[in-house]
C-alpha cells in the first residue's frame, strides 16, 4: 500500500489474472503473465500487473521466478519496485538479487524504506559491499542506518525503526495533532507519540487513540501512559518479543544506555520474531540448522544438517556397545535381537515426548526453579503409568509370539524400567542443560536417546541374561 | 493498567517488593508476601500489593499459588480483581478457579472485560455453567457474548471483539475525532475506525495515524486505506494469523456473511495463535496433545500421550518382524545384533531432520506442489552425501571392531540406502499427508521411523544374508 504506485495503473492492472488463487497461494496464471512480460520486456504491462501487488505478494512472485528473472523484473520497474519486498525473501535468495545489482540501485531503494526495513536488507552484505551502498545514502539517513547497524546482530537495536514523533512534554494535545497534520514528513505508520526532554529522554508516551479521545487543551504529560514498558536498545530480541508477548505491546520506545529515545519497535517486527523462535526450537530438537531454508543448495543443507548426524553416530555407538556386552546371551537366544528394538524405541519415544515439553516450558518460562521438583515427578509417574499399561500388553504379544511366558515377563519388567528412566532423563537433561546457561532445544534429544536406548538394551538384555543366563 | 485500581493504592505498593527479580520471573519475595496477606485476610495489604500489577503479572501469581489461595485472592480483592488476569492462565487453572467462583461473580467480573476476553474466559465452560453466568448479564452484553459464542471453536468469530468504532460515510474527520472526544464508552483500545453504510456494511477502514494527519473538513471516505483486508467471523484463526503475518496487520475488521461488520481482530490475540500454531506443531511432531498443559494430572498427562506411544508399539512390531525374518543370520553372526540399531537410528535421525523442515514449510506454505518436485530432490541428494560420508567412518569401525571389513563394507552400503530412504520418505510421507488435507505434523512421525527402521534392520540384515550366508 505504497502511495507512489501509478494510480492509473490499477486500471489496466483490472485485465490482470488474480494474483491469489482460492487456497491463497500465488496463482500460476498469474505467474505466467508475469513471465510472459518480463520476457517481451513489456514494461507497461509489468507495471500493471505489479501496481496493486503487496510486498509480501512480490515477495512470494520473485520467489517463484528464477534468478534471471528476478533481476530483470526489479531492472524493469525500476523506480516502480519497492525494496519492501525483499523483506520477504528468504536470505539465499535476497543476497542473490541484491548481489546482481548495482550499490546505486540498492541505495536508490533504500531511500524510500523505513529504516528497519533496509537494516533488514543490509545487514547479511558483507562490510564493503555495505559500504558502497551507504556510500550513495545522503548524510541524514546513512547516519540513521549506520547506527542500527553499530549494534549488535539479533538486538532491539537493529529490529527498531528510527523514524518516530516526539514531542516536548509542555505541547498541548492540540498542538500535537496540529504538528502532525502540518508535518509532511512523517513515519509512514505509527501507534504513539513521545514525549521527550530537550535532552531527547523519554518522559512518557501518549497512545493514537488516547491522543483521539482527550480534549485539545490537555497537556500531553497528562495524558501519558500510567506503565511505560521500554525497550533497550541493546535487548536480545527475543527479550523484547516476550515483553510485546506478555504485555500485549504493539509499539514500544526504544532508548540507548543513556536513556534517550533513539527509536520505535512495532509489532509486526516482532511477530517474524516470536515465529522465528518457535520454528528454532523445533529445527533444534530435530538436529536442523536454525538458518536452513528451502533455498539453500544441497551442499550447504547436507553440510549443516551433518554434525548432529554424526554425534548420533557417537552415541549410537554407546548403546551398540551395550548390546556387545551381552552377544553370548543373543548367540543363545536370537529372540532378544528381535525384540530389543522396541524396548528402545518406546522409550525413546516417551523421553521425547517428555524432553518436548520440557524445552517448550523453559523457553516460555512456565517451567523453573519454583515449579521443577513436581514437574520432574509428574514425568516420572507419567511414564510408570504408561509403561505399565505398554508392558502389559508388549508382554502378553512377545511370550505369544515365541511361545515364552519368562520372555514376555522379562520384556514387560525392562520396558516399565525404560519408561521411567524416559521420564526421568526426558526432563532432567532439558533442565541441566538450561541450567548450564546453553540452549535445551539444541542438545537434548541426543542425550535423552542416547539414555533410553542404553537404559533399554540394558535393562532387557541384563534381565534376559539374569533370568535365562542362570538356567 | 485498568483505571479503576484504587489510586490511593500505590503508596502502600512503594513498600512491597518488586513483583519480578533481575531474570524476570516473579520473585520469591513478591509471591511470599502476597501469600502471608491472603493467610491473614488483609485486604488492605493485598490491594496494595497487586494495584500496579499488570494482568499477565498476576496471572503468573495466581499461577504459583495453591487452589485454596487462588479462589480466596479473588474473593478478597472482590472488585478490585481484574478478571483479564484470566486469560493468562492455563486452561485447567483457569477451569479450577471458575468452578469455585458463583455465576453472580463471574458475571460481574465479566461486565468490565472487552468481549474477546469475556469469550475467551467462558467458552472452555459446558453449557449449563454458561448459561448461568450469561443470564446474570445485562441483555445487550448478553447478546453480543451469545453471538460469538455461537460461531465455531477457534473462528475468527470467537476471538473478534465486538467494540469498536463505526462511522457514516458523510462524516468529516473533524466530526469524527469531535464523536471521540465526546464519548465516553469507547473500546478500551483501538487503532482504526471503521466507514459503514446505513445496513452496517463495511465501506472502509481510516487508521488512527491517518485521521490525525489529516485536515478537519475532508470526508473520511477521501482518507480511508486503499487496500482493505477484510476476515470473515467463519474464518478459521489460523488462516487470520497468517494473514496479519503476510501483510503485517495489526488491526482488522470482522464481517458476518452479509458483509456487515461485526468486530474487529487485533494482533494480540493474532500473537497468541501464532505461538499456539508453532507450539501444536512442535508437539504434534513429538506426539505430544496440543492441549496438554503444565499443570495438567498425571492421570490425565498419561492417557493423553498413550495414544501415540500405542501406535508406536505397532510399528515397533512391523521392524521387529523384519528382524525375525534373519534370525538364522544373526545366529551365525551376533555382530550383527550389536551394530543393526545404527543404522536404523542414523535413519531415524536424517529422516526427522528431513520430515521437521517438510512439516514447518507446508505449515507455512514455503513447500507446494510447483516447488515440491525440486525438494523431494535435493532431500534425496542430501541423504546420498550424508550417507556416504557418514557410511565411510561407520564402514572403517565397525570393520575395526569386529576386525571384518566385509562387515564394514556391508554396512556402509546398508546406511547408505537407508539414508536415501530417509530424505525420499521424510519428504514424501508429510506431502502426502497434506494432500489427504490431514495435518502432516501428526502423523508423519510414526510413519517415517517406520520407514527407516524397516529399510534399515532389512537393509543391513538382507545385504548380510546375501554376502556371508553363501559362505
Amino acid at each position: 500500500m505504497r502511495e507512489d504506485a501509478d494510480p492509473t495503473a490499477v486500471d489496466g492492472a483490472s485485465e490482470a489474472p488474480p494474483a491469489r488463487d482460492a487456497e491463497g497461494n500465488l496463482s500460476g496464471a498469474f505467474r505466467d503473465a508475469v513471465e510472459a512480460a518480463i520476457a517481451t520486456r513489456d514494461v507497461d504491462r509489468l507495471k500493471a500487473l505489479t501496481a496493486d501487488l503487496h510486498e509480501a505478494d512480490m515477495g512470494d512472485l520473485i520467489e517463484e521466478l528464477d534468478g534471471d528473472e528476478r533481476r530483470r523484473l526489479i531492472e524493469l520497474l525500476g523506480d516502480a519496485f519497492d525494496f519492501t519486498a525483499l523483506t520477504e525473501l528468504d536470505e539465499t535468495v535476497r543476497l542473490g538479487i541484491l548481489r546482481g545489482l548495482s550499490p546505486l540501485t540498492i541505495a536508490r531503494g533504500m531511500r524510500e524504506l523505513d529504516s528497519d526495513d533496509a537494516v533488514y536488507i543490509l545487514e547479511d552484505l558483507d562490510e564493503g559491499e555495505m559500504a558502497a551502498v551507504l556510500e550513495h545514502l545522503p548524510a541524514p539517513e546513512r547516519v540513521a542506518l549506520q547506527r542500527s547497524l553499530d549494534y549488535p546482530e539479533e538486538s532491539a537495536g537493529r529490529r527498531m525503526q528510527t523514524e518516530f514523533i516526539a514531542v516536548p512534554p509542555f505541547w498541548t494535545v492540540g498542538r500535537t495533532i496540529d504538528y502532525m497534520r502540518e508535518t509532511v514528513d512523517l513515519p509512514e505508520t505509527f501507534y504513539e507519540v513521545f514525549v521527550v526532554d530537550p535532552g531527547y529522554r523519554l518522559i512518557g508516551s501518549v497512545s493514537l487513540d488516547r491522543l483521539l479521545r482527550t480534549r485539545r487543551p490537555m497537556l500531553v504529560t497528562q495524558v501519558k501512559a500510567d506503565q511505560l514498558k521500554v525497550v533497550k536498545a541493546s535487548q536480545d530480541q527475543e527479550d523484547v518479543a516476550r515483553m510485546f508477548e506478555r504485555y500485549n505491546l504493539v509499539s514500544a520506545p526504544v532508548v540507548d544506555d543513556a536513556g534517550r529515545l533513539v527509536g520505535v519497535m512495532t509489532i509486526d517486527d516482532v511477530v517474524d520474531v516470536i515465529q522465528e523462535e518457535a520454528d528454532e526450537d523445533l529445527r533444534a530438537l530435530a538436529g536442523v540448522g536454525s538458518d536452513e531454508e528451502l533455498s539453500d543448495t544441497v551442499g550447504y543443507t547436507a553440510r549443516s544438517r551433518l554434525p548432529w548426524l554424526v554425534v548420533n553416530l557417537g552415541t549410537a555407538f554407546v548403546s551398540a556397545s551395550i548390546i556387545g556386552l551381552f552377544e553370548a546371551t543373543i548367540e543363545k537366544m536370537v529372540a532378544l535381537a528381535v525384540l530389543m528394538p522396541i524396548v528402545a524405541s518406546m522409550g525413546g519415544n516417551a523421553g521425547t515426548q517428555t524432553m518436548t515439553v520440557a524445552v517448550r516450558a523453559l523457553a516460555t518460562r512456565d517451567l523453573s526453579s519454583h515449579n521443577a521438583r513436581r514437574i520432574v515427578s509428574r514425568e516420572v509417574l507419567v511414564g510408570l503409568l504408561n509403561g505399565v499399561m505398554l508392558a502389559t500388553l508388549l508382554g502378553i504379544i512377545a511370550a505369544l509370539w515365541f511361545s515364552n511366558l519368562q520372555l514376555g515377563a522379562v520384556i514387560s519388567a525392562a520396558l516399565v524400567m525404560n519408561m521411567i528412566a524416559a521420564g526421568l532423563f526426558g526432563i532432567l537433561i532439558p533442565l541441566a542443560i538450561s541450567r548450564l546457561k546453553l540452549d535445551p532445544a539444541v542438545a537434548s534429544g541426543v542425550f535423552v536417546t542416547m539414555v533410553t536406548d542404553s537404559v533399554g538394551f540394558f535393562a532387557f538384555l541384563g534381565l534376559a541374561t539374569l533370568w535365562f543366563g542362570a538356567r
